[in-house]
């Protein structure tokens, strides 16, 4: 990632240097290029490997019939700010346009996919299934790799209460991930009704101290045991022996095989019908992914898992990288009950999750999974006299015909110049075409790896070589 | 394209009804959804087009060796206004963000590349081809098939005056709208200097005067000869026999082939040096253009192409598709001398183009090149019994990783409800599952075109129908 060079700008650049009044005067001076505070630029090797990311996923929603949609950037301010929870209100790019119009930077894709569902309900088939790749807004604090604009990768499965819908996105979760050369992921599952359940169990039945009581559980991994016991204590006015077994309670991840696990949780449906349903969907849905071939280690049950407050109302889940925990959940969702309750009576439920791009990318990065390279192109056509340019460009594009990206430098150029141009962008092989080669209607090419170098050969003979 | 249901609801949802304050008493009320004055939507079928669109030209971009960046929606102000045309100045999406940041949304990607280049240009290795695929956002006022917010797909090759750079560009117009399906278009190719020369020989060199000569000749197309005429008397001050001879110059289109075009207008390359510059630069790069292979007739000459004013100061071009003149040129671009003047000192200069998504995907709809599906999934996959959901889950699982897209009806449903889903999404095959088929572990699969049906048949016989 690019250092942004925004701190040691701003002094010389006032806020207000942008006056309309003072643009004359300023025709001659020059603008500091910098990057708006709290956004990133990418640079090609970061754009490629996000690039490779997203067509990697699309391949994979695509492949389960998910399909794209695409809502504005921009949307009305009352579409946007009824469902949006009061920490991102605070976070809003709003604005008045030329128009006259209240209008609001998208901070996510869920609530501008709720509008859609309602506004074309009549020309959408249910069930529903897409996936939306785009950019959302949030005005935070800036911090070490978080941005005020990121990617998000959302994939919903809308109008269905089956638990195959449950199923399938964690299929997807683990198709994704998988597609990306990683293996070592955890999908960790719960379901809403047994939090719901464990609270009923203790007596915590207002609905505002079951809120404090999901977000509390939601912090257990920033805090750790000990911390959430005294907040659990606090907040909630428990006794320790209560604490302390709610803390053993959501601390239950399952270790072992599906019908094990399940066996020893299943005390625990006796205990209210809020538990039974959720231990028992829970066990529908695992049923149904011990019929795929899955890792069956990658896909688990933690009852620590809360998916916050919002709309969340039956199966949610987490995914985290088992060699880079730190780095957080980079694919999290669940199943929401009334998806487009504030623009239409009827109830559509769904289920989904979303994929934070960024954070993933930082994740493959971390771990090396990305390769590092500044070019698509495999090959530079190098000449060293510029009447050969057009013989270069004839033969690029054969080889392109041939699936060899190729790159054609655009002057004649010394030999060390091109070289090293190659180096520093990851060509892995040079074409050179000198007097000789030009006459002979033949290529020189160098591995730019292994140095070893065929002087005069045939077009034919390249490819083989490249391929 | 859905209807926007914007102009309905506007006396029922006045502007100010998001004010906070009445967000409370409003909490019950429905918000009719409805998308932001002139911004569109894409529903699945037009998003999948645009979305193969775009792989498709990554896919043309990366061959040649351009390689990707992204650069954020938001800008500070004064980094995109002073390169915007006054125009455009009165389109911008500016507003004062909660930090006190003057900002604007990016109405091109090109002021954006001039920034980013200057500021990384100690990480960016010379010469530079990257390619953006982004939206941008201009407040014009909305009207049919003019969108506020719209994609645009850039690729410029930086830091060369090499022609082998102009002539590159074009081939990748070329390849582009090969790759797209497209054979019936022509990229019109002119020089700057061209006219230049032209306005030169007429007199025309004050610089306000050759930038009225340069709008006018853009408005050719579209006024017809006869009142291009007009204006030009009327603006330049021109007799009426100069304008006829100027007229005839710049009516000159290459319909021979190259070597017998640039005969028949060597005779002008005597009038003046520009005109020299303009007509040798052109016969240059049609040398290299005529090594690779391309439907000679798809690039050619007219001294009409003038690219408006702005930045261009070399060859130019713009592209029509021939059955579709009345569309517009879907991709246009030129050689620029000094893309970061704003920035830099240093002179860089660059040639690029830019297709115009949107216009380009209302053209390939209406040209009937684009498939009409809902769904990116071949198969659908239909269970008689809840039970059978895991079978199926197994089954699209092997589909999926035999290439074929498979998607899995959620629920046990009637069979004349699944069949008209997969029939409206486009669905080619459905797989059923039934009581006999789950028990004997086959599948019935049915051709929703042609009605054919296998019954009770092994997986490995589905996959072969399907492929």
């Amino acid at each position: 990632m690019p250092k942004s060079s925004q701190k040691s700008n701003k002094q010389t650049t006032p806020k207000d240097s942008t006056n309309p009044q003072t643009k004359a005067q300023n025709q001659n001076t020059l603008i500091t290029p910098r990057t708006l505070s709290g956004f990133r630029d990418y640079l090609p090797k970061e754009a490629m490997a996000k690039e490779k990311l997203i067509a990697s996923l699309t391949t994979v929603f695509e492949s389960f019939g998910f399909a794209p949609i695409e809502t504005p950037h921009l949307e009305y301010a009352e579409i946007l700010l009824r469902q949006g929870s009061d920490e991102i209100q605070k976070e809003l790019y709003r604005f008045v346009d030329n128009g006259g119009r209240d209008v609001v930077l998208r901070f996510d894709q869920t609530v501008p996919l709720a509008r859609f569902i309602t506004q074309y309900r009549n020309e959408l088939d249910l069930p529903f299934k897409r996936f939306a790749i785009g950019n959302v807004f949030r005005g935070e604090r800036a911090q070490k790799g978080r941005y005020r604009e990121f990617t998000q990768c959302d994939f919903d499965f809308i109008g269905s209460d089956s638990i195959g819908c449950d199923a399938e996105i964690i299929e997807v979760i683990y198709a994704s991930l998988s597609a990306l050369g990683l293996d070592e992921f955890t999908i960790w599952v719960n379901h809403r009704s047994v939090l719901n359940g464990i609270a009923e169990h203790f007596g915590i039945r207002d609905s505002k101290d079951l809120e404090s009581f999901l977000r509390l559980i939601d912090k257990l991994d920033k805090i750790g045991e000990e911390n959430l016991a005294k907040e659990l204590q606090s907040t909630l006015k428990l006794d320790s022996k209560k604490v302390d077994e709610i803390i053993s309670l959501i601390s239950i991840k399952q270790i072992t095989q599906r019908d094990e696990f399940f066996a020893s949780v299943a005390h625990l449906k006796e205990w209210n019908a809020e538990l039974k349903k959720g231990i028992e969907e829970l066990e529908s849905c695992f049923r149904i992914l011990s019929s795929v071939q899955m890792a069956t280690s990658s896909c688990r049950v933690s009852f620590a898992i809360a998916r916050g407050l919002g709309y969340y109302t039956g199966i949610v889940y987490e995914t985290t990288l088992n060699r880079l925990k730190s780095l957080g959940s980079v694919c999290s969702g669940g199943r929401y009950d009334n998806l487009t309750r504030s623009f239409s009576r009827e109830r559509i439920s769904g289920v989904g999750a979303s994929i934070g791009l960024d954070r993933l990318l930082a994740g493959l990065e971390e771990l090396g999974v990305l390769r590092g390279k500044s070019t698509s192109a495999e090959v530079l056509i190098v000449c060293m006299r510029e009447e050969f340019i057009a013989y270069a460009h004839q033969i690029a594009q054969s080889l392109r015909r041939s699936k060899i990206y190729t790159e054609v430098y655009p002057q004649a150029t010394k030999l060390q110049k091109s070289l090293s141009y190659a180096n520093n962008k990851g060509h892995e092989h040079c074409i050179i075409i000198g007097e000789n080669e030009f006459s002979t209607q033949t290529l020189t090419i160098k591995n730019m790896t292994t140095g070893v170098q065929f002087d005069s050969i045939s077009l034919l003979r390249v490819i083989e070589i490249v391929k």
